[in-house]
């Protein structure tokens, strides 16, 4: 199940500098392309997010280590197994396809990052990504980005990307990105794994910092079931080809726009996408004090089993969300002071039910497929947002019956 | 549904000076009994714990006021209304009931503590709660606590109730306790409560500590969904007539100990009535660092969707459970130190599967109704333990179900 219809872009730019290939490596079926090179070149600057959860798997433990001592040329994802949970062996497996690519294609060990997603627990099958890894590179081409969005695939039912251009300094720019997840984590399938180049040239601690603060407007923004996947990572790659430099403050505002645009649709397709999920929820909230209680607010009312068990029976039941506010932990919240709202509908107000809310204002809202629940906390001048499914039967049995 | 057989005990013992009246008032069906009436002899001490959500109902707010300068000599109960989320007017309900109880019984206002179970947001029915008083007070005795564990449920299937003798001083002290709820908050169905009446003798601020560190390692303890209750109390009463003054430590302690099995036997029989629940767990997070650490690892668990879908699937996803642990925000978490055990098979070690790990003896476990999840993180010497349920379709179909 989805929310909306598909959004994969029909165009996605190539960005010159930035090639993909595909192959089979035969992980989990036979003939499924589950191998993804991406070569970058030289030159560029690399950058990379990575799970805080502190079982991080072996591969996310590589791509942290190379990272501090080398730029990046290539990037390595395979599906079908996480190698999470695989302990010392996991982090020689994964070397291992790590040294292979650097022997073919003439780098070294630590320009190359290993990106894994799939089963936890299970060796990595080394050899077979290894065979692949001949075919991945003879495809590798800047036009192959719907193919590599079918790649980094595990049990998403819809390719994610997005692509845009701007014009800066009197050239385009291109923005082109991928991703995969369809939970936080995925029953067994951990991850989430977002790849986005630009052919901008942009210093490498400049470039950190956006993707950083882009990371916390779009994929640090979403849950489907408040699960930290072990393997999550996010890349961003800027190979500086267009020869367009972003450096002043005016072109950085621009481009930080444009990145902001390609993370969160990415981001979004992945709610959209999230297990069992028939409405995609956007959590607005406002005039909170600090920032800190904005976000406590909104992922506790985000998390919260009732009020998305709710928003699956499309029930505007306007007592759970007020109650998933007041236990969010906010000192001395005043409860009289505070609005709720379903899209234009005020639902909360002095306390309780609005004076003018009715059933069938609240219903319509509520029959929608996207719907913004916005919390008004009058106590100060910071906003935030976070984006969430509703909880479904779906659900329950996509996570429960997955491993039998 | 429900885990496990009726536990109701079969002798409830009858607490000296403290007697319960039930009564129907029809507030959602007639003839049901939904007014509960309890009378506290004089010279008793009487202490309460009280729901955190700040968004706290009517019938909390004139409890906390009136603890503050009265001894509480009659507690009103009503299932069907929670008068929450009512705002002035829902206080000013309370307010009438509570006045009309101490003119009925000749007491004064401040000396009556009002509590409500039921659907948030309607106005309370109060003339129909007035019109059942006399019958309640007709109704009063010490050996009514059957009556009143009916009285007070809502959309428990089972009465919840325990109690137990112990020797001290050479006499015999009764603690008896009800309890009802059945998830941390009902859908608009607000409310855990509990009622503990002892015929000990025990001074004020002695009895609201013993409560509070009680509650702490009971229905502290327990959740079933994360969501806390507008509505949330419970009451703990010393009538003293059993002339035995429990003051000096060893006294306390075997005190303490009685009055935990009754709380924990109340919050237990909450969680195996837990909406949908198939599964009772227990989980223990042993050797952490600090009382935070080992609380944020055990809730991070038994909150766990993905955990909690793969207990209602009898599934040992040992993944998810160390996923869920790896996410608790425990500083610098050593993965591999740390062992995880289903009862009595270790699941995990060294950063992943337990080399001795069969999926049969994973199985064998998850077959149980009774599972307990034992973490040892090897990091200090503070153990603690909280109690859930799993997440099943039911679950869901009583959350998203319930107004429609």
């Amino acid at each position: 199940m989805a929310v909306g219809s598909e959004i994969f872009p029909s165009t996605m730019h190539p960005v010159a500098g930035f090639k993909l290939g595909v192959a089979s490596a035969g992980i989990k079926k036979p003939g499924r392309r589950d191998v993804v090179l991406m070569e970058i070149a030289p030159e560029s600057t690399v950058v990379g997010v990575f799970t805080l959860n502190a079982f991080c798997a072996a591969p996310v433990q590589l791509c942290k280590r190379h990272l501090e001592t080398h730029s990046a040329r290539y990037l390595l994802t395979n599906t079908g197994n996480a190698n999470a949970g695989t302990g010392a062996q996991g982090v020689e497996d994964a070397q291992r396809c790590v040294d292979a690519v650097a022997q073919l294609c003439g780098a070294v060990s630590e320009e190359v990052l290993p990106f894994s997603t799939g089963v936890i627990g299970e060796p990595l099958p080394v050899d077979k990504i290894v065979a692949a890894l001949d075919d991945a590179k003879a495809d590798l081409k800047e036009d192959n980005w719907r193919l590599a969005a079918e790649g980094i695939h595990t049990t998403d039912t819809r390719l994610k990307g997005a692509s845009v251009q701007v014009e800066l300094g009197g050239k385009t720019v291109t923005l082109t990105g991928i991703s995969k997840g369809s939970g936080m984590i995925q029953p067994n399938m951990a991850t989430m794994l977002g790849y986005v180049a630009t052919d901008a040239k942009i210093e490498q601690s400049v470039l950190q910092t956006l993707l950083r603060s882009s990371t916390d407007r779009s994929f640090n923004r979403i849950t489907v079931d408040s699960d930290t996947s072990t393997n999550d990572s996010c890349m961003l790659v800027a190979t500086g080809i267009s020869g367009v430099e972003v450096s002043s403050e005016a072109d950085l505002a621009v481009f930080a726009e444009a990145l902001d645009r390609v993370m969160l649709d990415l981001a979004h397709a992945i709610v959209r996408d999230g297990e069992g999920a028939t409405k995609f929820i956007a959590i607005e909230v406002e005039k909170a004090a600090a920032q800190k209680e904005a976000l406590d607010v909104a992922f506790t009312v985000a998390h919260s089993p009732l009020v998305k068990t709710a928003l699956f029976a499309s029930d505007a039941n306007w007592g759970r969300i007020l109650a998933a506010v007041g236990r969010a932990g906010v000192e001395k919240l005043d409860i009289d002071a505070l609005q709720i709202w379903l899209d234009n509908v005020c639902i909360v107000e002095n306390g309780g039910r609005a004076a003018q809310y009715t059933e069938e204002a609240g219903a319509a809202v509520m029959a929608q497929e996207d719907i913004t629940i916005r919390i008004v906390l009058n106590r100060g001048d910071v906003a935030e947002k976070v984006w969430t499914t509703d909880l479904s039967h779906d659900y329950v049995s996509i996570n429960a019956d997955y491993r039998s």
